[in-house]
């Protein structure tokens, strides 16, 4: 079966790939839409990493709003071209992120965002724990490493299990959107208001709450 | 006409003002609840200033986003009761006012939030313009008075013209609103996301465009 430019914008408004990866996908899958979207799909895993590097300079900004206006979370998400920022799984994807950050209360995007100062802290609070526990001086180091990651985990939203599918960290999630969509995603930013924080009397865990719903 | 519990209810429900407010204004109009409505706005102006100091835990967190995701906003808006918070009245001006800062992108809530030194440096300039001008120097400070006033305008929320009724300010439309419902209310904080501001190569200009959108 041959490749029509029908069948390649058909792909591309599925996948928001580029047209050249698109018309490659289907030729090497003799014309089989199934087929050239499985081969996009894995073509694309292998090359995200390649992706991640390049220029984000389009994409969305969007909310959520949990519990009638209890929590709420502004992101922004950039992607390559405005056509892929209009791409339906890319922005179910931004929307699931949203949700994350209202359930999940991380603080910086990714470890890189982790101020100089706030990690030596955090390093030498479970460093003094360790020594504290009577760790032997020369496994400290070790524990330091695994609790940090921990701390990673709890903190940067790249770094946490996906609260959907916590097989894979949000991280991942957007790896296999680069895959997928065939172009560079990165999450720019994030806000997240909670309604009353540092006002209140009484105490509530909105992020359980969140949680708890939406899992 | 005697004035029932259910009465009060009634009324309590359309404005969210205390019961007893409800119950005054139902009394004093003879159960008409037309006139009461009327009561309470008028009674509730005047005394909208006395209000403006008591203490708002409770309220909404809501968000606007525009234009498919180029802009959004994100804001916390506070008030003195749960029952209010969920007030539609209350709610609408919430959204009116995430639309206001989607639109004309103001820096602060209010003048009291901007940094001194920003204040200090904002007046210097527009002293030395004046000056540059070769306006007298005994008229220098009303002049820097005047176009302060005009920074208040352009970059605290609460100064500005409101975009739907720009015979009052943001900050009227609030003490409106505390009249209307007779509980306190604060804007507490904002955040507006421009996509890719600070990234993108063109420049466009969604303040103008949300701006036309909503007027």
């Amino acid at each position: 079966m041959s490749v029509t430019i029908e069948m390649i914008k058909e792909l591309r408004a599925k996948t928001g790939s580029g047209m050249m990866d698109c018309k490659k996908a289907l030729t090497e899958s003799q014309g089989d839409m199934e087929k050239a979207l499985v081969w996009l799909r894995e073509k694309g895993i292998s090359s995200a990493d390649k992706k991640m590097t390049r220029i984000t300079a389009e994409g969305i900004v969007d909310a959520y709003i949990h519990a009638g206006g209890r929590v709420g979370v502004l992101i922004e998400v950039n992607i390559e071209t405005d056509f892929a920022a209009k791409n339906e799984d890319f922005r179910r994807m931004v929307r699931d992120i949203a949700m994350q950050v209202a359930a999940m209360a991380p603080r910086w995007v990714s470890k890189e965002d982790i101020p100089a100062d706030e990690l030596e802290k955090e390093r030498d609070i479970i460093r003094n724990q360790a020594l504290n526990e009577g760790k032997p001086e020369k496994i400290v180091d070790k524990i330091v490493d695994g609790r940090l990651a921990k701390f990673y985990q709890d903190s940067c939203l790249v770094e946490m299990p996906f609260i959907k599918d916590d097989s894979k960290t949000i991280g991942m999630l957007v790896k296999e959107m680069i895959a997928m969509i065939g172009e560079n995603i990165t999450i720019r930013r994030f806000v997240r208001f909670e309604m009353g924080e540092g006002l209140q009397k009484k105490e509530e865990d909105f992020a359980a709450e969140v949680l708890k719903q939406i899992k």
